[in-house]
């Protein structure tokens, strides 16, 4: 499609721009469609989703949750069930009225998440302790009509994720279901895909529609705004007691079950990727979601063009043997400097190079994507070279952006006012009030993300707005 | 979730009972959701989907075909464009009106196919011959408002497809381009599903809308009825002309397009497996897209338990390593006779049976899922016997399904109307003209299905309705 490969943009000078110009030039989105925030995901930007799903679903059913599909409407009657999950999603939900010429007999909404059309059904299928925990997730699109300003991956009206929705016996096997969730994320986000995150219990006035207890997974951009990148809530038996799901214990009760409802948000995962490990020349791709983790560049003459195409389809076929994602660049069109260019635009891990001289030598050459580091290796040690690169560069990705991970503290108003200007997460002594926290946030426009789970920290001193006693270390900053 | 297992009805009795029952014992696909012709996909449905889904991919991508995924929204203006499509399609959408409190500026429809979302951005992105044939897919669910009746995976209001859009130089490119789709086909529907079908030419007043010429894949149920499982259609430069898609030739020339539009029905080969492979205890899936290929079910004693368990974990993490999708079913409420009647139910290939006298006689016991067949084989030789196992059973199952796949012949009308009763397709000698097509409609319910593609049949005598010269072997048959 687009040929124009150069960056122009400096990520540390202008990360907003840089990131729209990786977005359109590596070839992940368009955001040409002739519908306000819906966008297309293009070749490279799928494969990537896919992987990324792929890695959640191994997950998902290495502990027993199995994949399902539900419809992508919800009949009006669902959804206006449980109270406060409506006023919640109300604003914001798109709505089918008419079918061919016809008016619908009940309007039907584009689910904005599954919770009320999944658990009218879990109330069928739930019926004793044995059934529990029951565990279901499906992947794809939902939709919210979105009011604020837009922005690929990260802020659409369609977007990417996998939902998982389970059953407990009890209130307290929900919240452990939560932790579950989060060994999950862990696995996927910051073991192979190398990004590091919070994860925080929101406070009791930003909860999810219905939920108990919400918990976010939050990274921090290269510009200094927290992202959140999935959650899990804790649903407790709200929608169970609207719903009736009911299950009959060992002794012979019937009881309320208790629910969790996951969201870990492909898309912005994505963001994440693109913009935590990216550079100026464009993409870095982690290994594991690379859609080709290697490519092959022939560099030849017009005498030495069979010879270089001979060895290149020898290590091509070798690689992929080895199950290794590799592309053999043979367009004649373009110069390798071009190819190079394109391809470290777009990502992929490893370059190989191959010219008459290396074959002579027995020798390849490869470069790394991160360091853009070239090195000569015998053609025997190929194999064994490539999966120590790989396994090099997901560790350098990973270190990377732990070292650029921003996260300070503040122990009273002055300071948190001069560490905002660096952004990211900023721990500060807290009281929890709601009130509180929206002082903060029509002052300096920073919300309170949360406290840390499954660490007490200890608090000393004054709330940083009142001055009261603090109750919480509170993780704040300024967000998309 | 259910728990009632025996499938009651015959299929060869009664298969529109028989095919409910297993799609609801089984486990496919739930019914009850309160949208009419909107239904679930339970976790056996969904991971056979995804598997089958996953072959059409590696054979796409293969053959250079990309992924990509556009929005399920179309507007309006987009959906207007092209005539003929929009008249074939308008009394058949869901459109959206509303989003939150407010009316929407421009309606939109949800997809029923994405022709009109995809084909603006084909004119932006396609701009030489070098970027020709331009190849992307996408795989998804489609909406259309059906008023015939329902049936789960064969007629619905959601359903699940891959849709392939190609841009090409030349109309005998994009011809060409449908010939490329139908081995995609047969590489998965007939090789790996063990599916016979017939590749057929459309009659010129049953094209898609906006065709020039369409070509359908279509398989015989065993009640006789024919059931189209994918289409591919010559779209010439219909929507190239209104969408404005253009290349710059080697001669430096503006040119259209041409186009094709390939949609393998996931949802409907589904049903063909379930449909054509499953016998009175259920479905047999074949082992390329089994959820599960090998269930290991222990048999034991209070004494010999230990132990047995002990062998089964070792022959499931051997059998895992060689990539087999194997499961061990320890539960302990259920006894081996429910297991075996549950897996069998569920079509998974082979069940290994382990207990105290086999570990003894170090043997191993295995039951293949088709002949319901039991050997007995040594434990040092199970993943050699599996490997065979699982080809032969796919081998039977390509055997059987040919062995029933129902062509016939007639010669006059009187022949017909016998053959009729039988049912499947019967080849007349035909004028292909639409007045006789009708007729044949009217009078015995039967539609002109098309003419065989790559294969010139000779044509002797006249029209079986109107006496006239026939000009072709038309396959004609009562279908879905």
């Amino acid at each position: 499609m687009s040929k124009e490969l150069g960056i122009k943009t400096s990520k540390k000078k202008n990360f907003s721009k840089w990131y729209l110009e990786v977005i359109e030039k590596a070839e992940i989105l368009d955001t040409r469609y002739g519908v306000k925030g819906f966008q297309i995901f293009l070749p490279t930007g799928m494969l990537a989703i896919d992987n990324i799903v792929r890695l959640f679903e191994d997950s998902l059913q290495e502990r027993g949750h199995m994949p399902c599909l539900f419809p992508t409407v919800i009949p009006q009657s669902y959804f206006k069930k449980e109270s406060v999950h409506i006023k919640g999603f109300e604003n914001e939900v798109f709505w089918i009225t008419h079918a061919g010429k016809n008016k619908l007999d009940e309007k039907l909404v584009l689910r904005p998440t599954s919770e009320t059309a999944m658990y009218p059904m879990y109330a069928l299928w739930i019926r004793s302790y044995t059934n529990l925990p029951f565990k279901l997730y499906q992947k794809g699109t939902v939709y919210r009509y979105e009011t604020k300003m837009t922005k690929p991956l990260i802020r659409g009206r369609e977007f990417y994720w996998i939902e998982d929705h389970t059953a407990q016996k009890s209130w307290e096997d929900a919240e452990k279901q939560t932790l579950e969730d989060s060994e999950i994320f862990k696995e996927v986000v910051e073991d192979a895909l190398s990004i590091p995150y919070l994860f925080l219990k929101r406070p009791e006035w930003d909860k999810f529609p219905g939920a108990d207890n919400t918990y976010a997974f939050e990274t921090v951009l290269p510009d200094g705004l927290i992202l959140q990148i999935g959650t899990t809530h804790n649903l407790g038996r709200n929608f169970s007691k609207v719903f009736k799901i009911k299950y009959t214990d060992k002794d012979g009760k019937k009881k309320l079950v208790s629910q969790t409802s996951y969201g870990p948000g492909i898309s912005r995962i994505l963001a994440s990727v693109i913009a935590i490990h990216g550079d100026d020349r464009g993409l870095i791709f982690p290994p594991t979601i690379a859609p080709i983790q290697i490519v092959i560049i022939p560099i030849f003459t017009n005498e030495s063009k069979t010879k270089v195409y001979e060895k290149c389809a020898e290590v091509l076929g070798k690689l992929e043997e080895k199950g290794f994602r590799v592309h053999l660049d043979d367009r004649e069109q373009y110069t390798p400097g071009f190819k190079f260019h394109e391809w470290e635009l777009r990502g992929v891990p490893i370059r190989i190079e191959i010219g008459p001289k290396d074959i002579e030598k027995k020798q390849i050459s490869i470069v790394r994507r991160d360091f853009l580091e070239r090195i000569q290796i015998e053609e025997e040690r190929l194999e064994q070279q490539i999966t120590e690169t790989l396994d090099s560069i997901n560790y350098q990705l990973s270190k990377r952006a732990r070292e650029s991970f921003l996260i300070q503290s503040a122990k009273d108003y002055d300071e948190l006012k001069t560490k905002l200007k660096i952004g990211g997460f900023i721990k500060i002594p807290f009281c929890m009030r709601e009130s509180c926290a929206k002082k903060l946030k029509e002052k300096l426009g920073i919300d309170v993300r949360g406290t840390i789970v499954g660490k007490r920290e200890e608090v000393n001193g004054k709330c940083i707005v009142c001055k009261n006693k603090a109750k919480e270390i509170a993780y704040v900053g300024r967000s998309y």
